[in-house]
């Protein structure tokens, strides 16, 4: 009797060892590994980064948390690791032409990669647009030529502009440049599924991703100077900074600061996978959507440092300070239409944020090793 | 006594040669002839171009034109001709050093170089995305490197979608690839100004160019398959097709058919020296302009034959058939903004264009050779 060979596929994370792509690809790693016990298809991920805001010792990291949770897997097999940028056409090409080679075809990509800080963007159009709209473009040849079907990317609800309703059929108002280079490649993804039916693309826009594994291992470790809020917390929660700025009083919000939608960097990670199985399912003709990832609530900057407070049992410092370049007043999430085409929502708290952020910063007081 | 050298400042249209670049070419000649007679000031023009839609001819048919009008200038002086690709980093830097270390800095860009079929777009959004997005980056890394202040963008008026007010202030709704590359430009645009005061630029949103130069020496001549409704009618009107095919009688518009808004070429061209003017004026901290370049009025394609007709006395053939992918119903400008901030407006008339399309035509019956 003839034995079929398991035919083999591989899912590439694009920027896979940074703050989200690394919970994603936890999360990734047990739902193939499930999936893999049931079928004769075996998934493998393929981390693809160029270590430029992370530290390499986050595939380690990965690597433990993957042999805790399934230690009669031998993760090898399914996690490789690939040192590269998305803006290397050749060694995109090579890396692609090698999956190939090996009959392991990359089938889907979820595109993290890219440049994030806002301030910095701002400043530097340049290179947010080159790394954030050239490296896509540069991944989207890839998926022309070797013929890849499916594409998630990391949007950002920045995209919206200052509006009470984010609502994910709006036009968009991206005000800064971070925003507009994302905008932009939302507008490639349509403009590929528009002309490539058999394409099959997810935009999910993020709101505030925050908090940290439960292992403590991995989390939100910028290498360049920190522009969110929680990484800033996490510095004056371990005494590295004497306070928190607080940049805006003066918002027309219900405290006067900036109102965010936090959403726990795992639920957000679970939302990947949800667009995967979505994804795999697709049979509908409509190829592109964009999908909001937020948990549908919004809390002030002033009340996240309460609630943190709380958490950790002492006050944290903070002092108000201007506005800073491009943020808005208020940023929420309308959740129906994730929880209605990925069947996804928010699971974690508030609490549930501040605490594994508080138990990464305490294990990682330096960032990620 | 000592002369001070005059100081010489150069003018780059990239894709100078084309359609709109050729006609402002001509009356940006004008312009900087007669502002070099009454200053101690000059300026010149550069023309890059990749020749990948026009024939190289339309260079020497660009000089025939200004020395015609001009014939005590020696034109050779004041213009200049590059064959170089806006993708092309190496050879933009080598253009740009070599004007600096001439001390004929370019202090002002006009950017027409890009791809504008739509149908084409739509099949290949990388093409599009690359050339007109990646283009446009790679100028704008020209602009930081050789601090160049002023920057007038070929925009479109499809960025604005459907919809039955073209008002600059709208968000933007581009629905295919061409609109959607030349939104991304415009964003790029945008956040290079916040980015650095001192820049100046403003983006005009072309509505539909068409008609040609009073002397039929340049005009529509695209190298590859026409796009636009007046190259079609000049082929029907010339023998070369035998009829116009109608792409659409089933719009909400007044006949069914699509209604524009045609501009004269060299109405187009006057807008662009308009811009510039405003530009070498602006004292404004406000250092972004979208405006609309159109006439204000809509007409459809059906009454645009039956004017064509009229002009040359026979009745042009044509058949309804499907619509097009990529094109909406109705786009007209709202005209107010140029006349207020350019103190520019239309002159010429349907019939003036379809005169010196008629003429053009005739004279270059095979397109510029």
């Amino acid at each position: 009797m003839e034995v079929q060979p398991v035919q083999i596929e591989t899912i590439l994370l694009t920027g896979g060892l940074g703050f989200i792509g690394s919970h994603t690809c936890v999360e990734l790693y047990k739902y193939i590994t499930e999936k893999n016990q049931t079928q004769n298809f075996h998934y493998k991920i393929a981390i693809l980064d160029n270590l430029s805001n992370c530290m390499p010792s986050v595939e380690n990291k990965i690597r433990s948390i993957l042999k805790e949770s399934y230690p009669e897997v031998d993760e090898k097999e399914f996690f490789s690791f690939h040192n590269i940028d998305v803006l290397d056409l050749d060694a995109l090409n090579k890396m692609f032409q090698s999956f190939a080679d090996k009959r392991e075809n990359v089938n889907f990509i979820i595109h993290f990669a890219g440049k994030k800080a806002v301030g910095e963007s701002v400043k530097n159009p340049i290179l947010y647009f080159e790394n954030n709209v050239c490296g896509t473009l540069n991944l989207m040849k890839m998926v022309e030529k070797f013929q890849i079907k499916n594409f998630i990317f990391s949007s950002t609800a920045t995209v919206y502009g200052e509006t009470d309703n984010c609502d994910e059929e709006n036009l968009l108002n991206p005000l800064q440049s971070y925003a507009q280079t994302k905008t932009c490649c939302e507008f490639l993804m349509k403009a590929m599924c528009a002309a490539h039916p058999q394409l099959r693309m997810v935009c999910l826009r993020y709101f505030n991703p925050a908090g940290a594994h439960s292992s403590g291992l991995i989390g939100d470790s910028p290498s360049v100077y920190p522009n969110n809020l929680f990484p800033f917390l996490e510095q004056v929660v371990i005494g590295k900074r004497e306070k928190l700025y607080i940049f805006g009083n003066d918002y027309n919000t219900y405290d006067g600061t900036g109102v965010r939608d936090f959403i726990h960097v795992v639920d957000l990670a679970c939302a990947h996978i949800s667009a995967i199985d979505y994804l795999f399912k697709l049979t509908d003709t409509k190829n592109f959507e964009a999908i909001n990832i937020g948990t549908g609530s919004g809390i002030s900057v002033l009340d996240t440092v309460t609630t943190y407070s709380k958490v950790i049992g002492r006050q944290i410092p903070y002092e108000f300070t201007k506005r800073r370049d491009g943020d808005v007043g208020q940023l929420v999430a309308k959740a129906e239409k994730a929880q209605k085409i990925l069947n996804w929502k928010a699971v974690k708290t508030l609490e549930d944020i501040c605490r594994d952020s508080y138990n990464f910063i305490q294990k990682n007081p330096n960032g990620i090793q």
